[in-house]
């Protein structure tokens, strides 16, 4: 009666793994600040809610495989006004950008194969080659470098015959960190080379502070003479404050890609019909609906960045982009803290619920001092929250 | 630059290949009456649409990974309503009874296992295991005796080191043949002797005809104390004509296979939000809506069967649930055939779009004379899309 390995293995979430510790904490009284997963407080676009309650069609209906026609145009024309010009037929809407990641994987890798990543990295990532037996290659980069990308020697001193893929993510989930143009270039000069494909994940793309410039994929990759090597992989839920509608897409200039992901979208029948109202709505108004957004990140960073300055021990990079930062604290173990937070510490009935480290790392033992704080809570409950990760350290250490 | 093998050789779903042709055909001005789809016509329950012009928050936000509680609660008490009672901890939302499949084969399957499967099988079937490299074992069944389970003898025959499972679905898709009580505890009695799971798709439960009983593997399982070898896959798709919501489910009464899953769906991070709601307004009024929904798929099955019978050479099995035939037609190839209707054939300005047998068979060669028709226009189209189709097959005969 064993599963199998694959089902007995798959990694848990480090992000969702304490909610029924949570769940008991709320269950005693206590309220607990979410610092673990990247879920807003930042109120969805009305216009996307108006357009959920206008579906006025009578029958709920499957849609095309690749999303609704409008859907795919939407977003083409989102990313052609980044400076790429991009053909709907080049874009698949998918189950949010969680599954364009499984697409992505499926489509290039053969139980087996390896793409390359660098750690800590979005952890998903694990979840979905676990899912697909594909084997992440992780070259480690180090808080105390800003997380940047490893050297080109460090990046083929890891490619095999197994190797499929670099996948990398910028605005980094979870280290804020954004690739530079020539760190990008890096990138696709090597996939040229080595004859393989570049997976970008752009879903924070929007959210860069200090006048840092994101630079996109296909940007570059154009530049090179390399589109038809790259799969970009991007998501509504965190542009639009939107994580619940599921909608997000997958792009590739190269049509073999397209081809081969909406046979796999195929399987599934379809992306959620009324999210994609929902999402079409959203890039109708992301001109005015953004900017006043990062503004309030950008603060809430500068918040969190202020009150870990304060914790004696903590090491971080300064986010660029994203709304994490992935800092070192002064604890042994951050998964034994992290569980201590949420069933023996509380202060003024209160507790901070954490994203531990290790579970971004491929490497076994590493991220173990570490953790992820998502800073998507308004300005007030982040004070309290960093300030109750501050006491709880305390506390911890002196159990 | 090559794909993947996976990638490459992903079978395309049958029921959405010829959507290309189906366009172009539009395009020409040919009204194209869809029997390929299991798309109903039917108006999905207002109470649903209203749930989803009534979600009221400001924040889209992520619901939990296993499923909003208040939904999963809905889900185990119609389970429970239906004689075995369920606990909410045993079921999970999906992303449709898709995913469920999905995760089932994720979690008793390591890439090679082996699946046994009927055929002819709902295809995406096949899809799901291609992508998680799982081998479907297709034991055949065949139109001239109803399509009926194959004898303990040849499953058995067909049980290898590496099988986890057997998969079967009732009321089924494609043939609409209910698996009666005993044929059901042939297989729940099989997979105890040789330590298998049973997987069970009831997406169809409702659709019964003609007084025939729908028994459900948690109650035969339950009998012979094997409750714990049973995955049962299911959806509000057809249910509640809500294809478009993209929710399913899967229930277990093992709770490592409900915790495996449980990892699987953190990874997606969670079903979609407000569709949810959809679905748990849709199990409040099931009592009222179901039976007038299945009187008239019984209409609808009569009036094809009528039209099947004045085809002469085609041969079919009378579906006792589902709203599916799967006959043989007097053509040399249905693929040619589905195409050449598509492309070629028009009659009154209109032709009709079929799924070809061959997707739903996992042997090579079976299923090229087959259709599947999905009754899922109101009648009046019906009977002019069978029209259509006695029209085509002797047009395609005599070119």
């Amino acid at each position: 009666m064993d599963l199998s390995q694959r089902g007995r293995t798959m990694p848990a979430s480090p992000i969702r793994k304490l909610a029924g510790l949570a769940d008991a904490a709320k269950a005693r009284g206590t309220r607990v600040y979410g610092l673990n997963i990247g879920q807003p407080d930042i109120a969805t676009p009305p216009e996307m809610l108006e357009a959920v309650r206008g579906f006025d069609e009578t029958v709920l209906a499957y849609g095309p495989s690749a999303g609704l026609p409008e859907t795919r145009s939407a977003m083409a024309r989102y990313l052609t006004n980044l400076g790429t010009p991009v053909d709907p037929s080049n874009v698949l809407v998918t189950d949010g950008g969680s599954e364009a990641i499984l697409f992505a994987m499926a489509a290039l890798c053969d139980p087996g194969d390896e793409i390359i990543v660098f750690e800590p990295f979005y952890t998903n990532y694990a979840g979905f080659a676990h899912i697909t037996s594909v084997r992440l290659v992780p070259i480690t980069t180090s808080v105390e470098n800003g997380y940047r990308p490893p050297s080109i020697d460090r990046i083929e001193a890891a490619i095999t015959p197994r190797t499929r893929a670099i996948l990398y993510c910028s605005p980094s989930n979870p280290t804020g960190t954004i690739l530079r143009r020539g760190e990008v270039r890096v990138l696709v000069d090597l996939v040229k080379k080595h004859d393989l494909f570049l997976v970008a994940d752009e879903v924070y793309r929007e959210f860069v502070y200090d006048g840092v410039e994101h630079v996109g994929v296909l940007e570059v990759a154009a530049d090179a003479g390399a589109l038809e090597r790259v799969v970009l992989v991007d998501s509504i839920s965190k542009r639009f404050s939107a994580c619940g509608a599921r909608i997000g897409f997958l792009c590739s200039p190269n049509p073999s890609v397209i081809e081969a992901c909406l046979r796999f979208g195929q399987s599934r029948l379809c992306p959620p019909t009324i999210d994609q109202y929902a999402a079409i709505a959203g890039y109708g108004v992301i001109d005015r609906y953004v900017p006043p957004m990062i503004d309030e990140y950008r603060r809430r960073r500068d918040l969190v960045m202020g009150a870990l300055a304060d914790i004696e021990g903590a090491v971080c990079a300064r986010p660029e982009g994203a709304f994490y930062v992935m800092p070192r604290i002064p604890v042994d173990d951050a998964d034994a803290f992290a569980a201590f937070m949420l069933d023996d510490f509380k202060h003024d009935g209160a507790t901070v619920m954490l994203a531990t480290g290790a579970g971004f790392y491929a490497t076994p033992g590493l991220g173990r001092d570490e953790i992820r704080i998502a800073y998507v809570l308004q300005e007030d409950h982040l004070a309290i929250a960093m300030d109750l990760l501050k006491r709880g350290i305390d506390a911890y250490n002196e159990r």
